[in-house]
């Protein structure tokens, strides 16, 4: 079993267009059956009072058109920056799947559910500008909800993938807000922070919102025609940042996995709270396989649930693997 | 993050009665609640015309006691002896639970998975013999079926910890049989192979099946009074070793958890083939924990259904885990 730290990796997520195209493939693949996603494990760690402190994922996908599968392991502890150490941790296993001996250890300390979940919301985002065969045309305004780690990162990758004219962010914390508009310097021509979410959502056509929060951050009053939202946050029970009217007013609702959005995603929130039915959700990977066929228009309200998927992780583990392995093969042709 | 090889660890393991006070320790503690086991993981992995080659088994294992959780790989791939391969593999994560940072990798090649399988065999079988405070006395016929690996661990943890007066084994070939029985030498004082599965059962008080069988192996009409079955190898749904009427012949049925017997153990089979209720279970760590409650007669026909937990993976990570930090700190009083 090899041990890859990952320094000997980092450089291949740089490549932002290679990381969006495997996972726009892992996502065609999952909506097409090729993959096969065992529901996730979650572990959930509480302090005394019961609140929650931290979480565990563990995801793993197999497809029958690879010889490895992969388990990734992702944690998120939200009171680690106190004491200086990052919130998001964890590793991916690359097992084979001829023997089911361990072939590598990614220790990528978090990073690439981070890069994997970074590329599903720019691939969602650019739903609304016209993506033929991979290359993205139209601008549109951009508002993130959230500035933490995955807040910043899905500001780069949307503004690396898609043309945005405008780019709005709101935190709670006013402070976090201006540093994280302050450090996305270049990413769009027009950079500030709105004083409210609604303030946020009037000027913003995609709206992505990447927080833990567990109470509706958007309300129904704030959702105008021509509304995209991209819900990155709900990857728990119990998390939720969309009032669950929203999916109601939606024309189109997309998911990343009908199962998985509708146990812990916004579109389940919606469904349990009678306003949408469980069948009223398209595939997202089926949408990115077939963009021609998309049917948002310039005035359509559409919601992305994306709850992260083993087919991402194993998406962006083969993009890594790949290289590892041709980069370890001496003259590789 | 340590990468700790099974060179670093494997003495531990060698002793027995530690490994088996870890594991029966993590079978109270999840009989009392003190351990949060999220549902497993479990990937089949089949040849082209579907039948099974192998599994992975992810298990997780929280407690509130320890600052640090386990996750636990697991692979069974069926055809590797015949490319020289062991049929077991995998490793252990060790995880805080206090920051989600990796803390170790266990390489344990699946060895961990296979002892502490085989201490919960060795627990289970002493249930006949009077345990009181650990120590075991009285003694009996045990009856092995199978002859794989998990066979000869089970018939060699039995014997450390059990008296066992007469070894019995069968298997479906013969040769691998005697194969097994002339390796077990010293286990007891008379070894031998049956010539059926009756004659194994008319031979043993206690009988452990270790087998990947996906139809029945032992019939209704082998099971006498007296007779004390510990079934380990329906780990996976459609795994099967006992016919479903023997579970409705039994007096007394432990199951190592619950809902994962119901799901994929034997004491599911016997629910769903409408001989027992699905409340008929006893817990076998609270069996464990009150010893002197046992209400095993010399006449009783009881059944301990093992799946495998979490709890042992935890319990035998934290014995070797808890070892190498002792000996990694200098002058360790």
């Amino acid at each position: 079993m090899e041990i890859i730290p990952l320094e000997r990796f980092s450089h291949i997520l740089e490549d932002k267009p290679a990381v969006i195209r495997a996972v726009r493939q892992g996502f065609m693949d999952h909506a097409q059956g090729k993959t096969v996603l065992p529901a996730p494990v979650q572990m959930l760690f509480r302090n005394k009072e019961g609140e929650l402190r931290g979480d565990c994922h563990v995801k793993t996908a197999q497809s029958g058109t690879l010889p490895f599968f992969c388990i990734k392991v992702a944690t998120g502890f939200y009171n680690n920056s106190a004491s200086g150490l990052p919130v998001n941790n964890g590793l991916v296993l690359v097992m084979s799947s001829q023997t089911g001996a361990p072939l590598a250890l990614l220790q990528d300390d978090g990073h690439l559910t981070s890069v994997r979940t970074a590329a599903a919301g720019a691939l969602a985002a650019s739903m609304v500008s016209g993506v033929v065969s991979g290359m993205v045309s139209g601008t549109f305004r951009l508002g993130i909800v959230g500035t933490g780690h995955q807040a910043g990162l899905q500001a780069r990758w949307i503004s690396a993938h898609c043309n945005i004219s405008e780019l709005t962010v709101w935190g709670r914390s006013q402070q976090k807000a201006e540093a994280l508009a302050a450090s996305l310097k270049g990413a769009a021509p027009v950079i500030k922070c709105a004083g409210s979410v609604s303030e946020l959502c009037a000027q913003s056509r995609v709206i992505l919102t990447a927080t833990p929060a567990t109470t509706p951050l958007i309300a129904a009053q704030d959702i105008r025609p021509g509304h995209h939202i991209v819900a990155i946050g709900a990857d728990s029970p119990g998390k939720q940042e969309l009032h669950p009217e929203i999916l109601g007013l939606a024309d189109f609702i997309y998911t990343d996995d009908h199962d998985q959005c509708l146990h812990h995603g916004e579109f389940g929130h919606g469904v349990r709270a009678g306003v949408i039915n469980a069948q009223s959700d398209l595939s997202f990977g089926k949408s990115l396989a077939d963009p021609a066929g998309n049917p948002l228009t310039p005035d359509s309200v559409s919601v992305v649930d994306l709850t992260g998927l083993g087919a991402q992780d194993l998406a962006i583990a083969s993009l890594v693997y790949g290289h590892i392995c041709a980069a370890s093969i001496p003259n590789n042709p």
